[in-house]
């Protein structure tokens, strides 16, 4: 057995994409709790380009960026994959993955990393409604982005969910009449998916844990 | 034989990318010339998300975004891969692309987007410096960044290549003396590698391009 260490932080979207991955696959390992604000030696000597969580480090080799984990957590270990096996269903999947990150943390910045009641809190709160609308739009009547089961793109975007109380408290406004399907999408991840569950943190911590970060930075 | 069709525009360094990837494998394709200005009725009915080049059409299905679009490649068609086999050099190779995705057009945009002696010039030149000497430490004393041959990391990067005299003439550096270990290798991958030389544009049409959306956008 593979030696396995993750380095994260229990509110990461992007950490615990990695959590899901190898709760998925029943990979045994260890998890290091790094805190964002003093950047522990392991952290910066894994991944010193970045000096990011998460980090994955599989008997000493280090591996960076979520996605790029994700990829090689279905090709180094045995078990179910994220990724369909057809190029370009795989293809649909990266399309997605990629899309979320390009627009989740840009238009959840505005909300939860500026002052209160600055204005990119609405501008972020109308983009990120927007982006939720065009995944649902993609999501249509498939229970998962993936088809019939949890894939790729669903552990990409399911991590954020625990986040979504937070946006909502500091947007003032409701994910779930915005985006019903979407809503009910989250449940069925967490309902159905065990990987899911015991791998995202308490929305009410997640808040709790934005609100120290934000009285740190003095945005509240 | 697949029906294959490449949305592009010639100075696109995320286009250029699926160029040299078919160009590898020896696919056959036909490729559509797109106005960036006016964006014709295929790119935005085959990209409705993003509405940007390159998009890949195989027997009309169309993949999108150039990464996605460049492993797409690797799975669909036979031939050499640009990935390697091994679960961790593959974790590698991406790893690189996306920084070259993450870091690039950010500070080549500050060069060439903004009006001429905008102080953002002057960041942009010390962020793309940073950014090439980060990637030189990774190359070391390896021939490509896929080690003994052209790979994914380099064909991210090299489409950037043709760009280097607009950033130098715009930003008044010399990439070259900066940076003379990756000069070497962008020289190397058109030099040994008939599918990069014959996928990249003249630095000066680039440079003829640029001024010619620089004037239009009033940055002149």
């Amino acid at each position: 057995m593979a030696d396995v260490k993750l380095l994260n932080c229990f509110v990461s979207p992007f950490g615990n994409r990695v959590r899901i991955a190898l709760a998925k696959k029943g990979v045994e390992y260890e998890e290091t709790a790094e805190n964002m604000l003093t950047k522990g030696p392991l952290l910066l000597s894994s991944n010193p380009v970045h000096a990011k969580v998460p980090v994955l480090l599989v008997d000493g080799k280090a591996v960076c960026e979520s996605l790029v984990i994700l990829e090689f957590i279905d090709e180094a270990f045995p078990g179910a994959q994220l990724l369909p096996a057809d190029a370009y269903a795989r293809a649909n999947a990266r399309f997605w993955a990629a899309y979320v990150d390009t627009k989740m943390p840009e238009c959840a910045g505005k909300i939860w990393k500026v002052p209160k009641g600055a204005p990119a809190v609405e501008e972020g709160k109308k983009e990120m409604v927007g982006v939720f609308k065009t995944l649902e739009g993609e999501l249509g009547e498939k229970p998962y982005f993936g088809g019939d089961a949890l894939g790729y793109a669903d552990v990409a975007l399911v991590t954020f969910t625990p986040w979504f109380l937070t946006y909502e408290r500091l947007g003032g406004f409701s994910i779930a009449e915005e985006c019903p399907k979407l809503t009910a999408w989250a449940a069925r991840c967490i309902g159905e998916n065990e990987c899911v569950a015991k791998s995202l943190p308490d929305a009410e911590a997640v808040y709790q844990f934005v609100g120290g970060m934000r009285k740190h930075f003095g945005l509240e």
